[in-house]
């Protein structure tokens, strides 16, 4: 696959306003959108640095996938997964990766946040780093 | 501060081998470098996504902190920190974190790996996520 950047880092928050504080007040960047992922139960806060994207990830409901993780990791965030831009499309990458023998989490690419077409691979196959691939249909 | 882009998130592995080659095979990506930092009781192998590094660590001890995460984490591995590229200088940024009340693990720049000046930010400061600040002296 043709990977050109890191399209995002998906951080895990208790507290998105909390979260959002800390990012422009302390490392002086800008939130320059939040949107509900209803899919993911969560809400999404969106950071610029350079060419890549920090979503601080807040849960919506104890059943979302953010909720678990900060669960499991004693009521603290984190960093959750990394996300890569794919230059030849999802779709392509993620049967490269499946002939790989690398195991999918999504066999297909589904709607992401931010209007992205995304796709996880399991952390099983992915030396335990929980990764997206992405692609932004309107580029 | 001004922060101009991620220069690198750190991912702890098990084994430098085998995610070198998970990182080169599946996502098509290449190792430009490995280095042992003595300091950290590391060896690094460094990837180049865009602007952005991506800095595998293998513990060269089981001192290493490391080591220790991928003890705490089952013996996997998993994203350990990110570090963002300073254009103001470490000394700096460490400076007015400081005056914000940000609990700081470097009080002054140290020589990091790839011959950055680097200092970390406590984890508890920067909502529960290993933070590092990072400048090139030869820029």
């Amino acid at each position: 696959m043709k990977i050109s950047h890191i399209e995002h880092i998906g951080i895990a928050v208790p507290n998105l306003e909390k979260a959002i504080e800390y990012y422009e007040n302390v490392l002086g960047l800008k939130c320059y959108k939040k949107e509900v992922v209803e899919d993911q139960k969560v809400t999404t806060a969106f950071i610029m640095v350079g060419d890549t994207k920090i979503e601080l990830l807040e849960a919506t409901s104890p059943e979302s996938t953010i909720a678990k993780f900060i669960e499991k990791n004693g009521g603290r965030g984190g960093m959750h997964h990394i996300a890569f831009a794919v230059e030849d499309g999802v779709a392509e990458a993620l049967a490269e990766a499946e002939e790989k023998g690398v195991k999918l989490i999504d066999k297909a690419p589904r709607n992401g946040a931010d209007g992205l077409k995304i796709a996880f691979l399991h952390p099983k196959s992915t030396e335990a780093v929980l990764t997206e691939l992405c692609e932004n249909p309107n580029k």
